[in-house]
């Protein structure tokens, strides 16, 4: 079976945590908008009056019959077939739970750049952007690194956040430490420094094989200032 | 098996979804730190050394030995065994990911008064906070509420949002139609008016007689401006 990914081109934005547990995992997929422009059958789904569970937004996932949006949702859905979840429900829901506490970062990362309105130019809101990215640089990246970094201390094995194993959580935590490294440069390795375990995933995460061979591939997307993870100078220090 | 609510006292909150899936069910359950005064259990339960897996944040639920953060989760958990969701898999991943898009809408109707910084007065924002009102009231609104009204549309019955019977999708629904009615009166009387199906069942899910009865009782805290939904008249219009 292979899966069908909607999401933008040109960005990694949301659909790369979804690409990051297909790629980790040598799972069949084809990323529709990207590999076969196929942004008409993207609108289509989202919007088509046929479409019987369209998503709000991209990222989606078609699997046959199934259709999942949002993110965590998809990964949820992924992490038994792909072997990136425990088995067990309380395992499979706690590692929701981090995924879910990811995306809220991510969505704090996006705020940043954009604290009045998504639909709004960076430009026409930097005044609002400067005060916003040093609240977030100052106070909540380390709370939430703070916690990565308890959890990966307190879980039976300290190179990974939930049991013994890779999860799509370690591969989220990967992405959005390596996405903000990218955004706000200064202000992530003054974080990760008091963090060594999170800084510790980052970087064995980047050296899985199938990771390391995706990141090396034109498949990945550099960052840019389309994407969530945006750098500008400005807003870091 | 009497579950253990626990989320800050004093608003509704996040932990307000939780509370209105287990009044609707009727399940036993305690809110600890509103019942029982308990708020040392839940930050010993968040904060302590021995907690192996601490939410980052309240709401989160136990039950027994299982303990569970974040809203959404915490809903897909319950949403089985207090017969508020499908049996079926691809139909409970689609009432989460209704529930992850209210949970989007949240976090905006969070920040449409806090655009800058969660831990800030509003006071101190107030300036990007008249700004991001407007983008949310004219923009975030009206695009929620369609998405909102298509799927009611799509569905078999469209009293409902996901098959033939009520969901934590659609009490969820109520939930953040009734708090933007609270914080944005004018605006959400407007976009409701372009929203049929979701005004109705706004107001069908308000006269289920558990809800009915919970919403009359004193363990409904009012709406309130420490809450997620705030009436700054300023920012509606």
């Amino acid at each position: 079976m292979t899966y069908e990914l909607y999401y933008w081109p040109g960005l990694q934005g949301r659909g790369e945590f979804v690409r990051l547990a297909l790629e980790a995992a040598g799972a069949a997929y084809v990323d529709v908008a990207r590999d076969v422009g196929g942004m008409e059958r993207l609108t289509a789904l989202m919007d088509g009056a046929d479409a019987a569970r369209p998503s709000f937004a991209p990222p989606f996932l078609r699997d046959g019959e199934v259709m999942i949006g949002q993110t965590a949702a998809i990964l949820f859905y992924l992490g038994g077939r792909l072997g990136l979840a425990p088995t067990d429900e309380a395992g499979r829901l706690w590692t929701h739970q981090i995924q879910l506490t990811v995306a809220d970062l991510v969505a704090e990362a996006h705020d940043a750049h954009h604290p009045v309105g998504s639909d709004l130019y960076y430009e026409d809101q930097k005044d609002e952007a400067l005060r916003r990215a040093k609240d977030f640089r100052e106070t909540r990246i380390p709370k939430y690194l703070s916690w990565f970094e308890k959890l990966l201390a307190r879980n039976e094995n300290t190179d990974h956040l939930v049991g013994d194993a890779l999860t799509y959580a370690d591969l989220s935590l990967f992405q959005v430490v390596d996405g903000l490294l990218y955004a706000f440069p200064i202000a992530m390795r003054r974080a990760l420094d008091r963090a060594p375990l999170v800084d510790a995933l980052h970087r064995s995460v980047a050296d899985i094989p199938s990771v390391a061979d995706y990141l090396a591939s034109e498949r990945r997307e550099p960052f840019n200032e389309s994407g969530i993870f945006r750098h500008y100078p400005e807003l870091d220090g």
